[in-house]
């Protein structure tokens, strides 16, 4: 069992200031329903989004970008293979990429895919404890796209699915989890409200992409991103009387977080 | 002609702690336009959506789901294929499905489509006047994707439409109408405003498929998802200053009523 | 060198009236990311949408609806043939239709695309300074979906533009432009918040698409759409404290703007 260090404000600061500065490019591969909070998330946090889906584009895109996020969602035959063309495109070019397994382990087709995209070398496999433990072969499946597993019981199957592709796995929930299998951090914070939210965990997939662009430690890029969409919930929260008024006050929080470091 | 019923609070209060303690989890096969929209009605209600959308994994999904929306806003073949597989699931296991069919009157081949659907047991087709009117073979198509006709014009097509297909038939507009072919529930309340908020009735299509998920009487649990709507609206509207402020107001209030039944 | 005429709040007035009194349909045929802030920002201006998007509908609808508008952002294979066979019957029927060239001038196939459209005898086009030029074969093409150039910059090339293909060409930025090839009119107003909400410029060419139903002036009446966002825009900004809240702001915003004129 890895020792749990806490990742702390100050750090994400410094990460934060790199990402405002280096206003990524991040090439968006994903689902049908959350296509618009994932652009306004990265547009509120200092980074540029795009989604160029098709499979004349995608790899051109993907070598265009500073970062790719493939989610799959609303996988179908025609999005698939422009997402690996993008993934191919990454590796060639070296560009960090996260995978963001929505709802794997529920369906056998989406498996075999969501298990394919595993195996290309991912930078970042960021998923709910359910997804996560059913790519480490240790689940058994959640409520449609929502988790049934809490994220601490799924710290060990983290961190085998992180060594067993050389990569960063990151468990999110009330807690969130980050290793790379042989660091393991925490990020704490946050508000339950956000689960009432479609699409913030999709949208912090792309956030960590875009912390990962020209990131030397995606490790604790990708804690830095779990931790501003933590602070900026908080914030959505306390000054919000539902999922309806916490979906703007999230992204003003993401803004005024980013803001602090132009 | 039928006589008409009131549905009440009291009425609505029974079904809306049902749903809130049973957390159904809701297959949605819906528009392009109301993805988002469509999910966050339904979080924010107490329900569960899920978007799985291609004919790989639709009718797996369906056999899993609580229940099903099918709405043709934005068809095409593929999803049209996916739709059929679904819908033949949900008859398979028993599980309630909705038909919301969107422009229904105005281009032939969405006709024959929405047609071949309705044939496919549906629980319950959710429409506005136009759009009813059309199905029943009374109509003249209506003004794009709004209505050109009153709520109350289309109640007899309802009826005859419910008869015919042997289902639930809702009607909206400014006073919604609900039928079996042998009852008939008017449902009260709401605001103008929700008409100029694109997907609120698309995502009250969503709301009848969740509340008629595990529910004995689909015809009183379609009136008590309407009735949820129409105090949300009148909530909202109360509280805005115009149609951007009143969505995240309307998803607040959903969020209130079902918390007073947690 | 074309001189400037300054596009003033009474000209805007008196075709906003016209807008609402209309009512015009507008079919879009926009990218996935953007459904929803397109059809809600033309539901608050007074406009009615209806997104019809596959080949087997779109010549039909082109047919029926005021205007089509025609956006790039995410092209398939499959929505390029129905926007052809859209614009086809746009031409055939004398209806306005705008062409926004989302991301012109990065990737070379979506270039060939756009170019088949621009020659398609588009009412319209709307895009940012870098689209503009790259259409004009000045430019370099933008980070990504965002500009990288002045709108002012791009005046001359949107002047070439708008004589080599007989339309009006809008370029839109902190200034807006907007000329025949013979006129060149300025918009001025806005807030840069805008830039930080997805979909506000191509929820703009929708909006310029509406206003160029049923109007003898095509310039004017985009210039009309331009000034609305304008003022919207700097009435939100005044009001929100972020991007999140500027959304709901800006429509409600669209919304008392057209109010005014019922």
């Amino acid at each position: 069992m890895l020792n749990i260090q806490t990742f702390s404000k100050d750090d994400f600061d410094r990460y934060c200031s790199h990402l405002v500065q280096t206003h990524p490019l991040v090439h968006c591969m994903t689902n049908d329903v959350v296509q618009e909070i994932t652009a306004d998330v990265l547009l509120a946090a200092g980074a540029s989004p795009a989604m160029i889906i098709d499979e004349h584009e995608s790899a051109d895109f993907a070598a265009i970008a500073d970062c790719l996020l493939v989610n799959v969602g609303t996988l179908t035959d025609d999005r698939y293979k422009a997402m690996l063309l993008a993934v191919e495109a990454c590796c060639r070019h070296s560009k960090p990429w996260v995978l963001d397994p929505v709802a794997a382990g529920l369906l056998p087709w989406r498996d075999e895919r969501v298990s394919e995209l595993a195996r290309k070398k991912p930078t970042v496999i960021r998923g709910n404890a359910s997804e996560i433990l059913s790519l480490a072969g240790m689940g058994q499946g959640g409520h449609g796209v929502d988790s049934k597993d809490d994220s601490r019981d799924a710290v060990n199957g983290a961190a085998a699915l992180a060594k067993r592709y050389d990569c960063v796995v990151a468990v999110t929930g009330e807690t969130d989890f980050v290793t790379d299998g042989k660091r393991l951090l925490s990020v704490s914070g946050g508000d339950v409200m956000s689960t009432l939210v479609v699409g913030t965990g999709c949208s912090l997939s792309a956030l960590v992409a875009a912390y990962c662009a020209q990131s030397d430690c995606p490790l604790e890029a990708t804690a830095a991103a779990l931790k501003m969409a933590k602070l900026a919930s908080e914030t959505a929260a306390s000054v919000s009387q539902g999922p309806g008024s916490f979906h703007p006050a999230y992204l003003d929080a993401l803004y005024r977080l980013a803001r602090n470091h132009f």
